[in-house]
């Protein structure tokens, strides 16, 4: 692991390393904040994981979750979105397949199955280097994410209650398998039995018996991606249907972009601090 | 003047628009945050003036500046750092001159005198350009920036304290006509008369008479260009000779980064609201 970057910031600070992902097959980045340099202090974990097009910087440079994570005595992990590098194969023309759109899935097409492992990569892989590296309790975590990123996040507390707290997410794609933007990358990462797609799918999952305690959703009434990309109506049918708790936030005006997100991520924060602290 | 970004943020909304400038003959972008919609109230405005390579995106994006802001009714104003186009005279080689170089004085020599007149725009054009398109109170403004922005600010206040009613900076150049980065920019654009300089200088214009009520500073002490950019310790001993009251805090472990200025964003939009609104 290899140290890139380094700013103190609201008390604490902020890290990029790099590091070879055996899953993944190639170099990844990821950006940590650490609430103190208190080496004593084992603190929580909240992974945020971040949309198409996004690498690790996005929400280092415009999430504003610094000042309140220092407050809370939070730890943020803030993964790359896919594997990325001149070994690992792409689609330049496409920016809802490969680099910046690994969505968070493990691909079982060839040749995308030996790199775009992103499922087993934020579940296994990243928590077991960041629990040998640094002074965290691995046991309270909590994960959120935005748009591709919330989609990976609710799979991920959904498949693995266990492992993960709390779960929330900034307008997240809640039905990957039918959703237009994501359903070429889920035929082309997993072909074409539908079947195979399910444990991918938050709304799958649930209907699949998957349970998670809450799940706060913020997302904007003026976000461009509402009616086709994300449709959060889908999700609340099925959390109603299947009586799985789920806080549905709708907010005038608000879009798709950093400024809605750090709009809210002091009140995610919170969210996850009061239920993995209490 | 045209509006060509608008995002909804913290329940207020962030800006940006264009327009052609009189005194630096191009266009010029700038971003303006208003804390709410409401057209009947008219807010304090507080300027941000951003470093050397900057634009107005750089503390739009990274700043962390409009929680706060909305929190207290002020509109933050983010003008960009230069003249800019094809038609304006630049060095492409040199960072520390024209383009994003603008230094916020208005030169004298040609050709840059036709284009690079950032202190008049800031100044003059600007403000009043705000104050004939929106509901704020021009009367009540506060000045801060970054860098060669904190030098921008610390020139405006003290040139015009009847115009500012509050000053701070963050790891301002205190006297860019001695200091290594700046010395070569100023003999462009004023000529080698150094007489001629005094006047965009912090230190001569106190030397020379000038006073402002207070001044806030925050410095890293990791800052890379501590001693030959900024040298904090030069201004201090000029304020305390002068008798100008001058409030400069020294931070451990903190550099010249968005990361330093976001973490104290919010201590300087408290002290100009304290001192504009009381």
């Amino acid at each position: 692991m290899k140290e890139l970057e380094s700013f103190t910031s609201h008390g604490g600070v902020q890290k990029v390393f790099s590091h070879y992902s055996e899953v993944n097959k190639c170099d990844m980045k990821f950006a940590i904040f650490f609430p103190s340099m208190d080496t004593k202090i084992e603190f929580s974990v909240v992974w945020y994981l971040s949309g198409l097009t996004c690498s690790h910087a996005n929400v280092m440079e415009k999430g504003e979750y610094r000042r309140k994570a220092a407050e809370l005595g939070l730890v943020i992990v803030c993964p790359d979105t896919s594997p990325r590098g001149e070994n690992v194969p792409d689609d330049k023309d496409d920016w809802q397949f490969g680099s910046g759109a690994g969505f968070y899935i493990d691909a079982t097409v060839k040749p995308y199955s030996e790199n775009y492992n992103m499922f087993s990569y934020i579940s296994d892989e990243l928590p077991s280097l960041i629990k040998s590296n640094f002074s965290v309790n691995i046991n309270q975590q909590g994960i959120m994410g935005h748009s591709m990123g919330g989609h990976g996040a609710l799979i991920s507390a959904l498949s693995f209650p266990e492992k993960y707290k709390s779960c929330s997410a900034f307008a997240p794609i809640v039905q990957p398998t039918t959703a237009d933007w994501s359903i070429k990358a889920y035929e082309r990462y997993l072909g074409k039995d539908e079947n195979a797609w399910r444990k991918y799918d938050a709304t799958r999952l649930i209907e699949d018996g998957a349970r998670f305690p809450n799940i706060l959703i913020d997302q904007g009434k003026k976000d461009p991606f509402l009616h086709d990309g994300l449709r959060p109506e889908i999700l609340e049918e099925i959390c109603h249907k299947f009586n799985q708790p789920l806080t549905l936030r709708m907010h005038d005006d608000y879009d798709h972009s950093y400024y809605f997100i750090s709009t809210f991520m002091n009140d995610h924060l919170d969210w996850h601090n009061e239920i993995i602290n209490n």
